[in-house]
């Protein structure tokens, strides 16, 4: 019996993904050879790892922007210093918006000097701030586009004349966005792109190359540009299965056909949450996240007829970060409308029971 | 129809770890769920990892020893910066014996002065430098246990009384070793461990914490351990395979059971190299390594017949690196010892048909 997976990350991928990925541990490309034993610089992983590349900018709308997109090791968190190393020479201007901003506020901070231009910390991160100054002389401004942990969601990117640097790890390839407004965006894999065990990273060429420190080879953007992204053994299976994704997603539509699924999940969702007398939202409505629902029991007393319920529909994942308590419903591109049904009538029939 | 996989690295696995990671991504346990969509705090993978930790210090027999066991991103590269960055606060010591050893040399002098105690470079790397001295004043003695690229492999390390530090990328868990003589090993998981995408480290803690500079938090060693090796979200299927590939060294009786199953095969090959005279080795005979045999062919007129006897043989990956030219037979712990038959019928029937 499958699960209604609602899991944060790493999360549900496209069930013809798993397919496809468990059949290539096996025989991949008919080569007699499992995914997992070839070289990485034989053919078959060469064209792997270019399609995956191309897709990824093409997705995006990037190509021939000067834009290469890179499949790195280390999550969004090796991103959080890399982008630092590479960009930050005296001051960086960040947005903080949840656990995952103030992290990378905590590694720029040994790079040089960090403005923190907006906080939402004030109310626990549930909102998104607007209408705060960006100093001009900052070497970038670094953003997070959505934020899993407390459920909102950037709906309008300042416009900037410095860099944009952005954290897209819990919704990239999930929503139409004007992506050369950014110059460096980077996301974990774990959410809509693949399993864990790769980041994309989309950069523009022309920013990098000014800071005056020697960066090691590894955290060095240029390196890997340098490289096609093979400077040392990728994650082959990783970024693999993340290229299975990505075709996915265009035969879907690409994104403007992803969004448009996202959407209404979003809206079936939320609208439950509005309109169920027994729950309440977390997050500011306009800023509410169309990947991550956060919601609360408004009576903590039916928790555990609600989880049971819950249970028993084959539900999974739906728990709140510690941070935030109460429920998350992620909706990451692979979750189907279905499960989000299966979870709105299991609210309702709390409503009935309780 | 399988091949004989003799690839350098990725390379091969255990054919029963194929068979049970692809079943894994249809069904992990029987959750219901794909190993690539669970959360890596769930309790299934927690012990997974906690799993592949422990099994990693049990075969190495550094249990209760003050080692704790990672498994980390971004290969034995990062490896030559994070030990760096964590350990180097002065002078660094290196043995250069080969192409791995000089960039983990040319990843150290960003951090401190390196001192390189012997190089084999004069030959093309194909011996292991002996009686040279290292300087007590030291951080750490960095060296390459095995040498991939030229076919060697250090049979006795030197005895020091600074903190001994380990590239074991390709030969660990392949022979018995006093592994307590060393302070940091790694190694990419990509030959005798699992697929690409993880690095298994083996740190004793009691030689952290003594540099004065600050470390982000993904390079310092100490958070990962703090973390138990979930800093972040890991690379679960790459954790899980390498975990299940240590289940099976265990089950073949550990280390030196596997080692007895390497040393035929390695002569096995060797005996042949030697014999057959269309053939020479190109490492030193003493410091030939039992991973990884490089050989060429006497007359390079014989090139075109003898690849393709071993094509039409089903063998795959036997190219030498183009710094040696020739051929390797990486011949790693899943190698099964009917692989090396089957390339030594090869190069006889060469003999016979030349």
């Amino acid at each position: 019996m499958k699960k209604h997976n609602f899991s944060a990350g790493p999360c549900i991928l496209p069930q013809s993904v798993f397919k496809e990925s468990s059949q290539a541990i096996l025989d991949f490309n008919h080569s007699g050879l499992s995914i997992l034993e070839i070289s990485h610089r034989s053919k078959d992983f060469v064209a792997v790892m270019e399609e995956a590349q191309h897709l990824a900018l093409e997705l995006l709308r990037l190509e021939d922007k000067g834009y290469k997109a890179l499949f790195l090791q280390g999550g969004a968190s090796t991103q959080f210093l890399m982008a630092a190393y590479n960009l930050l020479e005296k001051k960086a201007a960040y947005l903080n918006t949840g656990t995952w901003s103030s992290k990378a506020i905590k590694e720029a901070k040994l790079f040089g000097e960090v403005e923190e231009v907006a906080s939402s910390k004030d109310k626990n991160f549930n909102y998104i701030p607007k209408n705060y100054n960006i100093p001009a002389d900052a070497d970038y401004l670094h953003c997070t586009s959505n934020n899993t942990i407390f459920g909102t969601q950037i709906k309008e990117f300042p416009s900037v004349n410095i860099p944009l640097v952005c954290d897209m790890s819990s919704d990239i390839f999930s929503r139409e966005l004007d992506f050369s407004k950014f110059d460096l965006i980077y996301a974990g894999a774990q959410k809509n792109m693949g399993p864990a065990g790769t980041t994309l990273v989309v950069v523009k060429e022309d920013i990098l190359g000014k800071v005056s420190r020697q960066i090691p080879s590894m955290l060095d953007y240029q390196v890997h540009i340098g490289k096609d992204s093979m400077f040392n053994t990728p994650p082959v299976f990783a970024v693999y299965t993340s290229m299975l994704t990505l075709r996915w997603i265009k035969e879907k539509g690409g994104i403007a056909g992803i969004q448009k699924l996202n959407e209404e999940k979003a809206a079936l969702m939320y609208g439950e949450i509005d309109r169920n007398p027994l729950f309440e939202g977390f997050a500011a409505l306009e800023d509410r996240s169309i990947m991550n629902a956060t919601f609360n029991l408004k009576d903590e007393k039916l928790k555990d007829l609600f989880e049971d319920l819950a249970k028993a529909a084959h539900i999974n994942g739906i728990n709140g970060h510690r941070s935030v308590g109460g429920y998350r419903a992620s909706m990451y591109n692979a979750l189907p409308k279905e499960s989000v049904e299966v979870l709105v009538n299991v609210m309702k029939e709390l409503e009935t029971q309780a």
